[in-house]
């Protein structure tokens, strides 16, 4: 048995660790044999693979990125992209195929294997935690810490100076950084993309903060947008040197406005790729090992066209197309239960 | 309304997020009276308290341990304990009682509930994530990244010198904690209460492991037992000041086990309180901050003699008595799963 | 004997370690009585004072920030400023002030002690590490200790995609935190205030980095301008709704002009407030503790109008003066041994 | 010109960063040569060796450990050693050899190069600080670093439980660590080996702590020692099972006796080789860093018989016999000053 394994999208902490499993397992358990694909699906399309044994995955646990490397590439768009691919599949002798990927990447894993039969089994990844088939990836939690752990700091100027304190977190549809790191962190507002907000509400929250003698800080996700954001945005973007909106400067855009608005400084913080970066937390550690572990089981089983996804503590399986069928956004309830503490 | 608050048991991170997301969305939304109770069960017993608001939560959500003290007093164990309770209470015109604990704490709970009709909402709390009724409980993620990082900076000597390093980490009846962190630091042993073990066994895994030119970690539950454990440990115990057996030597003892069966050299790190103490990751603030807005929640619906719990990624309520039924242990199945990885 | 004490400036993680030293040794070993004055300069200039005693500073040394408020008001500057501080210190019958703060409370300081005969001993802050008359600060090992992981992080998604990575520090007349950080992150461009930089070598740096297929790292400090930078930022300014140049936009202008003219995608990261939160770091709190004591031995030996200062190992004490005599900027022989990582 | 590289001694966290700025120096600026001798002194005695080039120290600056091994031979000790080692730099056309370690180490380094004139120089290195002829080594700061963490997180325990916490942490000969982290880490209680402790005055200490309704934290280094210590450490001693008294055991010995001596309940943390492990502090890259480009430019001035050490700020070359001359020890003066936070 051969088993071939991708890892697609953006780097995510954890990739490495899903890998290190999958090879460790298949190897000492089933005696399988594994075949790393480079840069996601261009692997298996321009035909660029290596040996994956057990020394190779030495040591890689504890550290970010994929030892695979990583492309956007979608061979469903190549020309003759299917059919490259299972001639290269058949070529390397690949009997499965491990994909590790987010909704892009596994989108093509459920389509090869139900209209062309190639024998898939994915692994969701994704930092955002958008998935919906899964209570939750590998690397949201190691985000969620990262983004915390600066709010921290933050509090302790907040408690000095008069200052309104913005972070600008990843989520571009789905606000689940910002929620679970602004109710960790104890942020005074939390704004979402699932959410318009008001910029004279934000501003009410950050005066209200004020007359309790303590700086706010803002957490925003750099897909959160104001009521009437697209006519303001439009003006923003216009800084951008590509031409295009560019939804990362939400940060220092709402800094400037609060700023315009209440008379008090703002200060951002950007954290951008430091959330996605460096070691998994040991969640994320578990929960990619555990996936890796129960994919090679489901490899074992011939279960193809399904997906690992943790339901509870329990790693269970669901079909692949699962995955990709809708986007899992912060419910308003959920919402609201933040919103206790802002202000 | 007036409710009064009280945290038993050992000290674990997420505590204080608790009592202030209770605090808070009480005050706030429903205009609630709170009153802390001191020192666990011996406030009310005792009539020890003091008003809590707003102002007294501030600034607690990233402290480790718990402004309202704590403490192990069974009050059915002492004379006349239940009528002294709820004499305080009536005096101190409580309506409902919060109680943040484990197995011991919400014992209590349950009972003056079923017993006596004091309308109880219970929030469960162990650092080790032993409690059956709820997929997880706040300050075990925290025990576990500190746990996992400890095990992370011994990887360093692991490749330098050939040593067997021994980590000793919490767990006298469950070995949850090992069982996570060992995966996730990618330990070469890891030993838990629920599994006896086999000294040649383990032996067998370090000399493997040093013949591959790697140096052994091995993660040790401080209530994992030998497999004729009782015989050795009575040995060991002999060196305890108080006369009784002390678990916590385990790590210690272990190691000059291994060294005299392996004649390599072994070294010990016993994490000890330094896993139950410090700020509380992300996820135990998220967790605890929800379990303390479901509490609220309940207390307002009048469902009395609940304990909220984790399912999945949600908060649900559980009757009072199920918290405390059954020990939640590591299945075998799982714990079969981090073999793959020993040796 | 009462002494009083103030904290001036930007916060700075360690001051609370100062205010605690200064007071524990005081009272403990000279039974002083001790007065804080709160918000720097303007706690004497409008009498705004409490008393300060062992309790008062129980549990805050791990703490950022200080608990005595801070600001940036200069009395030499208020109408009968001089006038009102010496009656203020006269009505509060303190003996003695112990000053704690940067170049310009430190100024005031020295002033008052030459001019007016205020007897005043200085203890040195700055997070820039740019005071010429002490080896280092406290705060600043705490900034580069946070910068560099940052730069840690972001080496992971440097080694999984193509794109340069640009991470804006705090420095804004001298380059030290962007300069340690770098070098200790394994930055491959380092940019900092004393240096103008071309744009071109830049580009350069980062084009020869791809070539070694590795995505590079730039790190730059607020106040890091361009060769032809004047004109440059001036319509980089305009983007300022207060209409005044906004130096801690070079991250995102640099990050733009790199796109552009290498083709390479770029983000940028900007740490902003989150450098100078949190708790300090075990250099800072040693160095902040043995600051404390030594002014406080200043003070028992009527050694005024000298500031604590660091040499080597050791603390000793220096002119107030000196303190503000010469800001301390990265040497060009230090910034040419950084270069040698460039590219 | 060829130039050799050896680690002795005990493993450092900044090794790996010395490597890679001598390699990185020398090959851009100088276009030497290099070869990387394993496992210290038995490197050139046995004739084991490899190139050592810009991509063999790739990635290494952040990882602790050092990619040459180390090892604690003697080659002095050994038969014909200094004929071996000369001949295999003389096969290996080694120019000069740079030698990074401790006293034992650079010891053999001062003596081939005096006696023998084999052309080294030397870098210092001591996770224990204890080498007089510089300020600071690296990994001391990032062992302080540890230890501190360790600290804090148990005065959360303190805080809410009447325990005595003991953590015992590394020095065996100078408790440099156990009086920075002590300090920074709001200690209770210090004890090093240069201070023969009293067990009453400890007790004392604990008890007057405990009277201010706090529990103590206790520091001891490895190597502390009680007054009537050789007796009672004899004893103790009959614990170790091969049967010489180990020093180790210092931490777990002081938590029986307190407790025996106080009735109060007392816990143990030993750090173990936990402080020598993982990623350098950043202040210890940029120290290895700065180390190791120094080195470089002594080979390239020919300053041969040197050690390059920290003397305030400034990197400067003192003659290698300094370094192992005397032990620098904690002086009386700074314990006296530690002393004001005791109890």
């Amino acid at each position: 048995m051969r088993v071939g394994l991708l890892t697609g999208g953006g780097d995510c902490p954890g990739l490495n660790a899903v890998i290190r499993a999958v090879v460790r397992k298949g190897v000492q358990d089933h005696a399988y044999d594994f075949i790393g694909y480079r840069d996601g699906w261009r692997g298996p399309l321009q035909g660029s693979a290596s040996r994956l044994d057990i020394p190779a995955v030495r040591g890689i646990l504890p550290r970010g990125g994929t030892i695979l490397g990583s492309s956007r590439t979608n061979p469903l768009k190549e020309p003759d992209g299917v059919r490259r691919i299972r001639e290269n599949l058949a070529k390397d002798e690949v009997d499965a195929l491990i994909v590790i990927g987010g909704e892009d990447t596994l989108g093509v894993a459920a389509r090869l294997h139900e209209e062309h039969g190639v024998r898939c089994v994915g692994v969701p990844k994704t930092i955002d935690n958008d998935l919906s088939a899964t209570d939750y990836t590998f690397g949201f939690d190691t985000a969620v810490n990262i983004a915390t752990e600066a709010i921290d700091r933050l509090h302790t100027t907040a408690e000095s100076h008069m200052r309104v304190l913005v972070v600008e977190v990843m989520g571009r549809h789905a606000g689940w950084i910002a929620l679970h790191s602004g109710l960790a962190g104890g942020a005074n507002v939390i704004l979402v993309p699932e959410q318009r907000f008001d910029l004279d509400e934000v501003c009410g929250w950050v005066t209200s903060r004020f007359r309790a003698s303590y700086a706010p800080i803002v957490v925003v996700a750099e897909g959160a947008m104001p009521k009437d954001g697209d006519l303001v945005l439009k003006d923003a973007a216009a800084h951008d040197s590509f031409g295009h909106v560019r939804l990362s400067g939400v940060g220092e855009w709402l800094a400037k406005e609060i700023e315009s608005r209440t008379g008090k400084e703002a200060r951002t913080t950007v954290l951008g790729h430091v959330q996605r970066g460096g070691t998994p937390s040991a969640f994320d550690r578990w929960l990619a090992t555990r996936f890796g572990l129960h994919a090679i089981a489901a490899v074992r089983d011939g279960d193809y066209g399904r997906m690992v996804a943790l339901r509870g503590p329990d790693v269970v399986r669901v079909p692949l197309g699962e995955a990709t069928a809708r986007l899992k956004t912060v419910p308003d309830a959920l919402y609201a239960e933040a919103r206790t503490f802002f202000g």
